[in-house]
């Protein structure tokens, strides 16, 4: 029986091969160039991923929330760090994890230092996010008197071991000089490097994002590579350069419930509360919310006339058609779309089904 | 204790009153234009709430999937109406649920109504969907061959029962003129109630959208009233006009973990995932993801100086803060954020937690 048997509503897919080459090819990356890479699990939130992760030598992941790392604790991870600006009122649940998983955070400013130097029970690592440029997060890099008064904070505490210096330049996602943007961080890193090991011989810099991680081949002193949406790719990243369509490993199946042929238009079960509502635009100005795959026994196959999704609603999408996907569909077929955003796509749909029938774990599926 | 000292981490706040003065608001609106209330339960996907709901004597409430109405199942609604085109490879899950629950689909075209009256083993309604407009789904108003059709098979099938007809006029929402497209819509629900009530005396029409229903006054001879997001309106609705900012009843709750006095922002645990996408175009063309109202242990008050997210990704949210608002926050306080969408955002968060600290179910939340 073919996975595509059990399908009758709207299913997340993931083609295991196509995952597991991606996480091997991002961990020989790094190894080539001697860097650590702990990837960030916001984009998988998924313990059965990890266990792949692991066989290509990972050992330690990113979370985006408590949440997030409270779902992956236990599973074998030498440290979560949870990669979000610590959020004081997690104190207590933070304390209780770290009694069972060896943790870190993140530190923007003064005052969450102090309430967690305060209130620590447990040993835990942090490290100071940096903005270089980015503008939505972190201690600004020249802004050195607030980086001096949290590790001056932290070294009131026996529970805060300041682990290095974060980056996660994001504004590589908006379509502007990527490489130079990346000289930028790796500058940045380099010169808190040089400013602070002398006092921190054991910091380590870590930077993390998609898009520079995967094109570029020169990382300087940086020490460990953080990048998340890698393990799926998706329609976005190919946007940016940073995969070809057939590295994209998930993809959602839809249920085909109408068809207008003078439209050239495909009713789908497929909208917002499935695949979110990032979108990309067309060279034409229009929208497009994920672009269409042909599903078979083996997973999907990117057809040579493009088609995609015009316009989601909450449970509705409608697919703009190639005339030779008009010409082969009908009403109660399935068709695969590639997700804009893979990240936001699992974590609405909380769970996938490999190719071979088996549901996947999500912690969003997980109450 | 206040509700407020239960929040750690982003919380879908609901206000009981607000929403019941929805209900009955709308309760009393179709009352007294004698029409049928049949809300569509997309917005709210709640047991507890649909009890708010039969207490204004609501019996029938409509759901945007076949997953949804499972959820609603044995909940004492006379009928469940599923207003999505139907999904002929859910027809074993729709006749497990008939066996327990009166039910009705959404049939546009006769391919689907052929495969229902083939594989119906239980007693089911059925609703034709009219697009007299919209173009997102429907049969156009004009086609009668499809529609005949569509009736010539369901009298082939002793469980396929003719109800009506049902128009959703989303285009609504677009901005252009409301009250020319409700006339329409009316006209063309009017028209095909002439043309079919001889051969089906019984036949309701029903129209649904909270925009037109919620502002509007003349319903012409329409049986049946179905808006969804009614329940708890949001941004969206404030911008059309269906409602005022007071009315909005959900509000999510999050942490400030960063501020940033110099770019008059506020950085909170908020993003994507708890919010969606969804986005409204502020006068100067920036963005606005949901507007900043102040909690308080009764709920919430809106600033007499605007403050609203500027932009989200994944978990964060930065708001554009007022003087007033950086004059007042600090790191670990709580803020409230009006939705641009609450259906989405409701559909994200999975539950909501009440003034007075009890958790309101939501389906996503219920695995």
């Amino acid at each position: 029986m073919s996975y595509l048997d059990q399908i009758s509503s709207p299913t997340l897919l993931i083609d295991e091969k196509i995952t597991r080459a991606n996480l091997q090819r991002m961990a020989d990356k790094a190894k080539r160039h001697g860097k650590k890479l702990v990837p960030h699990w916001k984009t998988a939130q998924s313990r059965e991923i990890g266990r792949w992760a692991q066989e290509y030598g990972i050992s330690e992941v990113t979370a985006s929330s408590i949440k997030l790392a409270e779902y992956l604790c236990g599973q074998g991870w030498k440290n979560i760090h949870i990669a979000f600006p610590f959020n004081i009122r997690e104190i207590s649940r933070l304390n209780r994890l770290a009694e069972s998983q060896n943790l870190s955070v993140q530190i923007v400013n003064t005052s969450t230092a102090q309430a967690l130097a305060n209130q620590l029970a447990q040993a835990v690592g942090f490290f100071i996010e940096i903005d270089a440029g980015y503008g939505r997060t972190g201690v600004p890099i020249s802004d050195f008197e607030t980086i001096d008064e949290i590790l001056k904070i932290a070294k009131t505490s026996p529970n805060l071991h300041f682990k290095g210096f974060y980056l996660h330049p994001g504004h590589t996602y908006y379509g502007v000089d990527k490489s130079k943007i990346h000289e930028e961080s790796r500058e940045a890193l380099h010169l808190l490097k040089s400013k602070y090991r002398q006092s921190y011989p054991e910091l380590v810099t870590r930077i993390g994002d998609t898009p520079g991680c995967a094109v570029m081949e020169e990382f300087g002193d940086v020490d460990e590579l953080g990048p998340g949406n890698f393990v799926f790719f998706d329609l976005m990243q190919v946007e940016l350069g940073s995969c070809a369509k057939e590295d994209v490993s998930v993809c959602l199946a839809v249920p085909v419930v109408d068809i207008s042929l003078e439209r050239k238009e495909i009713l789908v079960h497929g909208g917002g509360v499935h695949l979110a509502k990032d979108v990309l635009v067309n060279d034409d100005g229009s929208k497009n919310f994920g672009e269409v795959v042909l599903l078979n026994e083996n997973g999907w196959i990117i057809p040579s006339h493009r088609s995609f999704l015009k316009s989601i609603s909450q449970e509705h999408g409608v697919i703009k058609a190639s005339n030779e996907l008009l010409a082969n569909v009908k009403v109660g077929d399935l068709l695969g779309i590639l997700p804009v955003h893979s990240c936001m796509t699992a974590d609405c749909m909380g769970e996938y089904l490999s190719l071979d029938g088996k549901i996947i774990d999500h912690a969003e599926g997980c109450h």
